[in-house]
């Protein structure tokens, strides 16, 4: 066993933080890891406060983030950019590696990450599948993001004529009264990736009654379901006996979400069997370093 | 008729300039409308710079802009930045008005501008209505920033196993070699509009051979259509006489989205006259001083 162990959770909203020392669990928040600047520096920075705010380094670190580049895969990098003695051990991944540990553990299945962004892995007895994760632009199918556009697109689209009424308006007009200035507003907004995620959550809240709100959620479960059908068929377990499949993150706390999602997932793999987290991001990433060292899990974790 | 004419088109990737001084014409160009911020100190900017090339005042300076939020539709306001005597009179107005004028004159009818953007006006002997132009977030719904999205999309869909292969995928990877870097490079950069919206041009360059593109390209000439269609309608138009249509902007010079948009405009408003444009944004903006007083499109003109 570990004496000392720091876990990282590094997202786009928050960095989390657990110090497990001698059987005493102590969890913290850090601001979000900044994508579009170097993660590594960021990363070292956390464990340098995680270590000041300890007094003592860690026997083993063990990191899993959003917004790690291919070239900084790579844990001796970010051992490098440490003072000495913080760090013995370090571990670092991508968060839909973590993500999947979290719920599933080292057992074969899928998992399906879906906040702001979303992320589909896969894992059989020897490989492992990545679906989406491409971001706000070139994918995130399903995400709060993606459902927070179809919904000021859907907005819009009343007020020009374009489309049918919605009760998704009231929402829009609520942050912005003067519809028609409202993109002026938003393309300048330094966090407007979490804005138009914000209004996710309303579509969610409206699809009971409102057939455009229902559709953008019937449609977000199953490009949710086709991503993890698609994940279990690169990982040839379409056809094995009862795949699990795990849901994490606030979009499927939408009813309407999740009811598409489980509906398109029978359709598409009949067999799937939809089972709970068994814990979070933080809990799986404890999981890292223990990992047999045929896990196909193993691929996608820098060690040193 | 005016002694001296400045004339400007303010664009999100230039500004064009055109002066007249005694039936001598000069054309020039200057960056884009920052569209993040005030629009209006920029403007007197570009009006000072035209002064001082040109060591003198103007009779009128004409504007059509991009980026002009309601409370900076106020020439006064403008007039009130620049330096006494380089301008006696001031129009001021959005750029869907002077794409109108450029294409169309004081005629009525409907004027579809799609490049990066796109904005329709439909203009009736009494009223004018707008529709689209929200930006690439909220709308812009056919646009080539909307034609390049859906291609990456597409190309990250063959990419990860969720859609067919298309040839899109080497225009791509010509840009980023490895495609799951592709969405961190890419919302690390600062022009990340335009080199979305650049993927537009590659979406109809394939669209011949490729069925990825082709539906692209269908999609995008049928939500053009179906902007001018609505404005049409709005506007009392869709019943009249063959009222007349006109395409300006980089997305129509490709064949299918053409093809498309001519195709289901004919379904929607079957009496529909699709007609060249007569001039560009500039010929447009030189007509705002000379409309008569009672044509609609004189409330979208602000004027000192």
């Amino acid at each position: 066993m570990f004496h000392t162990q720091l876990v990282i959770d590094g997202g786009q909203t928050e960095t989390k933080l657990r110090i497990i020392r001698q059987g005493d669990v102590s969890e913290f928040r850090l601001p979000g890891v900044q994508t579009n600047l170097p993660v590594l520096p960021q990363l070292a920075a956390a464990i340098g406060y995680a270590a000041n705010i300890s007094e003592a380094g860690f026997d083993v670190v063990s990191i899993g983030t959003t917004g790690l580049t291919k070239a900084e895969h790579d844990a001796g990098e970010l051992m490098a950019m440490l003072e000495p003695g913080m760090a013995l051990n370090l571990h670092l991944a991508h968060d839909s590696v973590s993500s999947y540990l979290g719920a599933l553990g080292d057992r074969p299945g899928a998992v399906v990450a879906a906040g702001t962004g979303v992320v589909t892995l896969a894992v059989s007895a020897r490989t492992t599948a990545r679906v989406d994760g491409w971001g706000y632009i070139m994918g995130d199918a399903g995400s709060a993001y993606w459902m927070g556009q179809q919904a000021l697109s859907a907005v819009m689209r009343a007020h020009d004529g374009r489309g049918p009424q919605t009760s998704l308006s009231g929402a829009v007009r609520d942050r912005w009264p003067d519809l028609e200035e409202a993109y002026i507003q938003l393309q300048a907004a330094p966090n407007k990736i979490s804005v138009v995620a914000s209004f996710g959550k309303e579509v969610s809240r409206c699809a009971a009654t409102d057939p455009v709100a229902a559709r953008i959620c019937d449609l977000a479960g199953r490009e949710l379901a086709h991503s993890a059908a698609t994940a279990l068929r690169r990982t040839g377990q379409a056809g094995t006996s009862q795949p699990a499949v795990a849901c994490l993150g606030g979009v499927f706390s939408g009813a309407q979400v999740r009811a598409a999602f489980t509906a398109e997932l029978a359709l598409q793999i009949p067999g799937a069997r939809l089972v709970k987290p068994a814990g979070n991001g933080l809990d799986g990433i404890c999981l890292m370093g223990g990992l047999p060292e045929n896990h196909p899990l193993r691929a996608m974790i820098s060690s040193v």
